[in-house]
């Protein structure tokens, strides 16, 4: 179901109600890029510690939008022995609520916004009918404006419409505006004497009417509604009308209302989020670290400096995650996938030894057909995603005794799998372990390696010919990272670089140190 | 004329035409933003100087992308009397032209994007359909590439698909590819033992492809003609062919024709930007500053450091500006004209003593009707901003004995609004001057004042009520300046304030002073 800020409010019920109903989620975003650095490949080098991916990715990658969320909810139907699935495709935008609003400035990628068009991404439908959307910070403060502007106008400090800036005294009304303040003045006064009830003001300047606020609350306290009125060509004029001490209580009490309406709607799609959290169920993503991250960077909060509190607030938020591209990459499946790309994923379990699993659309939710493939829309890979867990752990019950064909997303079987997410690209480091500290392999056959910018891999190859087989991870243009091996190995090569000249080697550990080292050297004051 | 990525190639030379045989050209653009700073007004502040004005919009608004420009080009036709129009709205997006070009990072502004779509401005054909470019370097480094790619292969040292890493001896392939690779060989040798010409591999990794173009170059160093396709999927492939050596000679030949083919595409919409600049035509926009410095950034180079570089990069690039909005606020305009924003200034030129111009749309270009309006798309704001100068230009006819109805772009009439770009919100400097030294109005009677958060402008009015009318313009929510109506008044504010706890003043000259040392020592080493 495509959801929209058109239909956002009607559905959000039976959002609620998918995911309370779910055995479980899972999820996908589409972002406006990938990475704000350099090249993908620098920043995601073989070697990196979790750490270090970590702050890369922060500080590359939280600065594009996830303008596309996929939500596809999945709940057993034991009788019927399948799956009942409800697909949403959420499009979001950040669009500014109020002139208040933080006007949300985003990085796009050309090549990620070139790719996604050739997809057939509706770039119209986001920024035209985009979701809206508030962290909880963002939130808290616009909750809080609105209660403090109710308690002074309780207090009768000011008209609903108005936050007076020093409040006693008449408005300084400045040389040039006096005129137009007295024509406003005469066309007020002109209400009380005549059987009009409103008056229209010809639409001004910001100053011009801020003196009008300030003006008509100082020389009519009460028995006035004044109010700032926008045209739909944006156009701002000030509505003043005769009301009696009934109608302009009903009056605000209607303006309330619609400001506690507006502030959920500002809320926007962070109210999905915040039911998904709520709910605590499993939630299922494909390579979803980065899908992670931006989903607690826009819905919840800025992204903590240190990995260890990255973890603690992505356990709040999502208490229970599972990636199927690390899964797919574990045993028992490692063996049988050789590709672990969504797509090829998807195809790669439709055949034996895995079953295409059960499912059915719910009824009233549009169908999604996998034999007509429609990638890159979060709604949809959200939805194969949930296919290839639901193939993946009904595999693992062909293993007990007696083989189960249905294994629920709660049993025992999948605990394995719970809360790692996969690291992208680092060679011994399978992946993020979201409930506790990250696997520290040894990296006492790794050399850390300076040489001239013209050399190739193949040079690489070349000086380290005597040793076998060896793995390079480029760092930049003139360092890498060199993986021996065998251990032993190491000694050898760094006694015989000790008189190179075009080259430099120093070991894994030896170079940590070194970073370390500049690090506190660059976070001294 | 709606221009896209489609139909360029076959506009072009009507483009071409239309801005040579112009009397002056008319240009708008539209950007993905205005601001990248904290907010507009604190980077527009009244008493900047022009070179802080201009390095504030150099560093927080060149990120932003132009994303469509508007060309209008006027013709007189003396004997009709009337201008002949050709408009052209240009749709530009930087889409990577091959993997070696950039992948250009743009910031969007959520308000301006939320603006453009309410208007009905059409991302998906921007992103779509965008006609790509290059800057200057860009171009250069492109055609370097491709020239030293050329020698590379007339000296026999590569295939035109190949370039050695370091061209002796066999690739050196990993152990986990050696059957991947045999299996290639195995079947380029059936290649010659069999009737077939051609053999196509199945899709693979870059590394993969690497190690086959090596091998087989190695191999086979002559008789094969081997070539990286990619399927509509982005998937590739590699197709290998038997051919002989004049065959392979005009494979080359024709691949050398379709690269040269492909960089002009990549320079794309600069050309239509080189073509304004040679022809030294008058250039004449709307506010035009942001569109000239855009233009310039994106199309030729990054802009200098210095204002005075940057005058004179523009004045290379078009030797000739004129803005209708300093115009319309420049004597005699500016008692006639109460609002300068175009679409004001359109409506008020249609009525005396203004007239609106006699123009006709060229055959075969679609006509724009200002009855409807069609704001904020590029072409048609061009349009109308020509359609003000011409109505401005004839107005000053009316002066002369005998009057003349219709004033040429080259009269004399126009040279005191030859090439000065109107300065936004800067009090008493109302333009920059594109062709030397600016405007250095004394500020004598302006203090630079701090205060506590808590002040508003009524407190400075409060504070400075003695001295009668005053301006303020803000600086940050801490400081603003204050313009005193006489300069005689300074003084006395100063003593005044000499014991003064919660706020402070300085004079303008001071805090001037004040700055250029901060950014001496800053500018240290
Ligand atoms: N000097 C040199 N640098 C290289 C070479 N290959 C890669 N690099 C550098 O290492 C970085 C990472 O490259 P790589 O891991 O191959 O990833 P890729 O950019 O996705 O192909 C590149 O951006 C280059 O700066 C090479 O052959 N020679
Ligand atoms: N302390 C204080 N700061 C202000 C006030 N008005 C404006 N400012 C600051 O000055 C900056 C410029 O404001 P202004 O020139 O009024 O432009 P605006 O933001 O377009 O309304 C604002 O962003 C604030 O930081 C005020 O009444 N009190």
């Amino acid at each position: 179901m495509e959801v929209t800020r058109k239909n956002f409010k009607d559905c959000l019920s039976a959002v609620y109600s998918a995911i309370d109903e779910a055995d479980f989620l899972a999820i996908d975003g589409e972002f406006s890029g990938i990475s704000d650095g350099p090249n993908v490949s620098a920043l995601t080098n073989g070697m990196d510690t979790p750490e270090e991916r970590y702050a890369k990715l922060k500080k590359h990658s939280m600065d594009f939008l996830l303008f596309q969320f996929g939500l596809c909810t999945f709940k057993y139907d034991t009788e019927a022995s399948k799956y009942i699935i409800k697909c949403f495709n959420f499009y979001i935008f950040p669009k500014p609520f109020n002139r208040a609003s933080p006007d949300i400035k985003f990085i796009c990628q050309s090549s990620s916004i070139d790719f996604l068009v050739s997809q057939g991404f509706d770039f119209n439908k986001v920024f035209r009918h985009g979701i809206p959307y508030l962290n909880q910070e963002e939130e808290a403060r616009v909750r809080e404006q609105a209660e403090e502007r109710r308690n002074q106008q309780a207090n009768g400090a000011a008209t609903p419409s108005y936050i007076s800036p020093s409040s006693k005294g008449p408005a300084h009304v400045p040389e040039e505006h006096k005129d137009f303040i007295s024509r406003v003045i005469e066309k007020v006064d002109g209400l009380f004497t005549n059987s009009e009830k409103t008056v229209e003001l010809e639409p001004c300047t910001g100053f011009q009417r801020k003196l009008i606020y300030q003006t008509l609350n100082w020389k009519y306290p009460k028995g006035l509604h004044v109010e700032t009125i926008e045209t739909e060509k944006k156009e701002r004029y000030i509505q003043i009308s005769k009301v009696d001490d009934a109608e302009r209580k009903r009056r605000e009490q209607q303006k309330l209302e619609k400001e506690q309406e507006e502030l959920n709607d500002a809320v926007g799609f962070s109210r999905v989020i915040h039911a998904i959290s709520k709910s605590g169920k499993l939630v299922v993503g494909h390579n979803m670290l980065l899908d992670v991250m931006h989903t607690i960077h826009q819905f919840y909060c800025p992204l903590p400096q240190d990995l260890k509190d990255f973890k603690e607030v992505s356990m709040c938020v999502f208490p229970r995650l599972l990636d199927t591209k690390l899964m797919s990459s574990t045993q028992p499946f490692k063996d049988l996938i050789p590709i672990t790309s969504l797509a090829e994923l998807e195809k790669r379990l439709k055949v034996a030894p895995f079953k295409s699993p059960k499912v059915e659309t719910a009824e009233g939710f549009p169908r999604y057909d996998t034999a007509q493939e429609q990638l890159h829309e979060a709604g949809y890979d959200a939805y194969i995603t949930g296919l290839c867990f639901i193939s993946m752990a009904n595999y693992l019950g062909s293993f007990l005794t007696p083989p189960k064909a249905h294994i629920s997303p709660r049993s025992k079987l999948m605990e394995p799998f719970f809360n790692k997410l996969f690291l992208m690209r680092i060679i011994d480091i399978p992946y993020l372990n979201m409930t506790g500290p990250d696997l520290r392999p040894k990296r006492d056959h790794v050399l850390y390696v300076t040489f001239p910018k013209e050399w190739k891999t193949s040079d690489l190859y070349q000086l380290f010919s005597a040793f076998g087989n060896i793995q390079v991870s480029w760092i930049d243009d003139t360092s890498a990272f060199v993986s021996l091996s065998q251990t032993d190995q190491v000694q050898i090569a760094m006694n015989t670089s000790r008189y190179a000249e075009s080259y430099r080697i120093q070991t894994y550990a030896e170079y940590m140190k070194g970073r370390r080292q500049d690090k506190d050297v660059n976070s001294q004051p």
